[in-house]
């Protein structure tokens, strides 16, 4: 299987791409790292990025910005991060990239565990979750040519909490593998429309 | 109490007015119509008219443009709609009307049946509910002063049957006085961060 990853660079993209390259062609796309170069923000960006590389059968997209700010200060600057990056560039990374992917392959996008929990500064990541999962459940269902769609939700990364452990209280860090796995279950599996969770605490069902 | 309904002279909006009016001071607010006039596409429009209305102890949304457009058609344009409009109007009736509510008070937003089933063209509409249901139970738990912030999520609505039926196969059509009350659960009630559904169908739990 030729499988795009996108944010192959990432805290998660890396253990993703670890994972697939066993026995698959991984093509890493990256903002500035990778084999190819792409701007999610960017929809001219993203066909220039399919138009070198083709045809393919998978895409797993391992990135997004969000904003994280508190409510009483979230402008409509700080909306616009979350819309541009994580919801209409994984949105269009599907709606361009469907011209280019084989019949019967799969997108994943990703979401967050903030989708089900709510933390002080989240609002925005919460919102766009959901609208990421949203649009992953009703375009698998709209899209045709057998083309699959899922999200991966993933909980705090362990290899992210030094970083942003202390906007997390209460989560203990969940390991890249069981993440990785969950990108595998999509990419390898065969459902379409479903959010998998990665998680390593019990307060989202 | 004193309750602002913006959309007040829509197909929702009429019954909740209707419900709300008895015992309890409703301003009503439309785009063209109604005692003040607003456009939730545009902050500043926005800001006016709360520094009109004054302080109040309730807002309720019964409005929100979304389009409603084949995935295959979707363009950036067209997700434009549903983001300006559905969703950052109906966040910054919320973030800006958070400065004149009352301590204690309550926004309730629109989301949709949409967020749980989906129908052909109908991909934008799902992503901005979902969009709208997330903010609202991230922003419930941020905003403070015990202010509580609800959606309800109306099935498609009998009195639009006739406009919309044809998009929504399976869908009989709730009768207005039903999804009333789902506003009324909302606004007179006392819980925080919920969605409430108002239904006449099984097809979502
Ligand atoms: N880490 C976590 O604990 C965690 C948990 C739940 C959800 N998530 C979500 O998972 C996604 C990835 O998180 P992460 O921690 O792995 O991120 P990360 O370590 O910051 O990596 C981001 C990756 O995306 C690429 N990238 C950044 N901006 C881009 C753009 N505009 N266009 C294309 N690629 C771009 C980066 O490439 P360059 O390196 O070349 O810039 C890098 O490969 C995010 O949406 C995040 O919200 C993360
Ligand atoms: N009807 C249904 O079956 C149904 C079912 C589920 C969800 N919903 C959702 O419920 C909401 C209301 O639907 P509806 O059918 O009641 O709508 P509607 O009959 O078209 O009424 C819309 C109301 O919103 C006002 N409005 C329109 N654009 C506005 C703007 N930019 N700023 C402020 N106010 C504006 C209108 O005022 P003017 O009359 O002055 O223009 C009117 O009062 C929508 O979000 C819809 O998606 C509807």
């Amino acid at each position: 299987m030729k499988i795009v990853i996108v944010g192959a660079t990432g805290t998660i993209g890396k253990r993703v791409t670890e994972f697939l390259s066993e026995g698959h062609e991984v093509i890493t796309v990256g903002k500035t790292s990778g084999q190819f170069q792409v701007d999610i923000a960017d929809p001219k960006s993203i066909r220039a990025l399919f138009e070198k590389i083709g045809k393919f059968d998978a895409l797993v997209s391992t990135t997004g910005d969000v904003a994280f700010v508190p409510l009483k200060d979230l402008t409509n600057d700080h909306w616009e991060v979350g819309i541009r990056n994580k919801f209409l560039g994984q949105v269009n990374l599907v709606q361009i990239g469907k011209e280019y992917i084989n019949e019967g392959g799969s997108f994943t996008l990703t979401s967050g565990i903030l989708s089900q929990t709510f933390i002080a500064a989240g609002t925005s990541a919460t919102s766009i979750n959901r609208a990421v999962e949203g649009f992953a459940q009703a375009a698998a269902a709209e899209i045709g040519r057998g083309i699959r769609i899922n999200v991966v939700s993933p909980d705090l990364l362990e290899d992210s909490k030094a970083a942003f452990g202390s906007f997390f209280p209460g989560h203990y860090g969940v390991i890249g593998c069981r993440v990785a796995q969950a990108y595998m279950k999509s990419v390898l599996g065969i459902e379409t429309g479903r959010i998998y969770k990665a998680l390593n605490n019990d307060y989202v069902s």
